[in-house]
């Protein structure tokens, strides 16, 4: 499997996990739990290939990502009905699923040869695609949207940024799985540090019509 | 008027039904309640389309099926000021439009060439894109995610399965209506006879930050 | 700068600058308040692009538009924190965004050949969206769907409307800003005077399942 089929089989293997944890609660039956899981883990490709006019998207050629899925959204449905997952099992998930679709995201650009910046851009947008479906399909706040935040779109930013700088000095293998680490590592710290950068202060609220 | 447009024209104008049902108490004014049935109604296809990489997506060269939905829209408006329709009427508007996208998305995927599975995928995502959107809009949870939803999703993957075997059985006209009215009368029988798939319990809930 | 690529510059600016005005109170941080901001300034012209087939979608290939949205968003971050825009502010800004994106929609689907009616509606759905995206991504009910929504998708409707007949005979530019003007006036003067079209009355509520 080449790195860039593997990252996209881990990328939508973890964020077909996170929707499954999201469903918990919600009283999805198995087929709605397994909807949410295609369209959390598929969202964010979907929306990379749209913009950049790759079409049809790529996984309507992938059966073998589509298995992927439903692998993991049914044995995730049935692992959670018997055991409680703790709440950094979610966390972990929605990092790794973000990074992961940060860099595939900034990555794909630049082979399309997009400019850094506009790679980039398109890779926050596709790293928090997922996350901003699934939460907003059950009914809660996107996390990238949530108070204390700590560092989730700007994990996103930067594992794009790492990924454009390591790819012009290493090879892509070395590059991507730096720039997923590096991003994973600086989300996990910086909600474990409960570090944030400046917020709207909650006292500045007006009411709009 | 082939099998395939009276399919599009009647998913269309039970879909953009259901966006005007969905709209009462709402307090949307005559354009938003046409704005809601246009999205409702060409949502499902759009999508459809996009993923498929057709483009333009094929409404934008169908003025017929916009007069369909602006009609459906306006007097589904003035007939819901003047009768208060049952609830199950919105379930059934909702049941034929789950379906007949469902197996209209299927039959495309079909068409494009591309493998049954795939095109499976493609006609639940289709299916449920819909009332996933009007839902959202209209700020409730959607139908698909909701507690017992007795064989929603299920019903649009049925109505695919049954399209995709039918179709190399019968002719495309009568697979298309045994198709959909299979997974109608799958859907609506569930929701009759309360059946549901296995669910994650309400008990198994933990908050997420 | 040509009209066109000046309404566009102008209206993700005023769009951007809606998103950043309803991140207020939702306690985003600087970078959740940039993808609030980017997403809102581009999803109109991105649903544009895809329903109209245009791929890549156009801002992929103008730096220079998402500079004008950074720029916007950061300066305005700052200056929400600092001063207490009123209310008035947000309308403004979301009413010049509605106008110059369903001007912009509808004049891009004339240039691509598509029939007025089916431009007009492509400049509704693309005035309505960037709205929709914000308010249902930070949780709001969109605008559209609000009570009392003061001839919001109908000022969209009347800016397209407009356009089509001025295109016929004025020069372009002349014809996009009297369309923008007239349809801004429609909506500020309905909100100013309380104008509405006929409503769902809010006691013909039904539950529904």
């Amino acid at each position: 499997m080449t790195p860039s089929a593997l990252l996209d089989h881990f990328g939508v293997a973890v964020s077909a996990l996170s929707g499954v944890l999201a469903a918990r609660g919600k009283n999805l039956d198995l087929f709605g739990v397994i909807v949410l899981a295609l369209v959390t883990a598929l969202g964010g490709g979907t929306i990379r290939d749209l913009l950049a006019g790759v079409a049809p998207v790529s996984w309507l050629s992938s059966p073998e990502l589509l298995s992927t899925i439903w692998i993991t959204a049914i044995l995730g449905f049935f692992a959670c009905r018997r055991f409680e997952p703790p709440l950094p099992v979610f966390q972990l998930a929605d990092a790794l699923a973000l990074c992961a679709f940060a860099v595939a995201g900034t990555r794909k650009g630049l082979l399309l040869g997009f400019a850094p910046t506009i790679a980039i851009t398109l890779g926050v947008i596709t790293g928090v695609a997922g996350g901003i479906i699934r939460d907003t399909l059950t009914g809660d706040v996107p996390v990238v949207f949530r108070k204390n935040t700590f560092f989730y779109a700007t994990a996103a930013f930067f594992g794009g940024l790492v990924y454009c700088i390591a790819w012009k000095l290493l090879e892509d293998e070395q590059a991507t799985w730096i720039a997923v680490g590096s991003s994973v590592v600086l989300r996990l710290g910086a909600l474990r540090y409960r570090l944030s950068l400046p917020a709207f202060e909650s006292g500045v609220v007006s009411g709009r019509n």
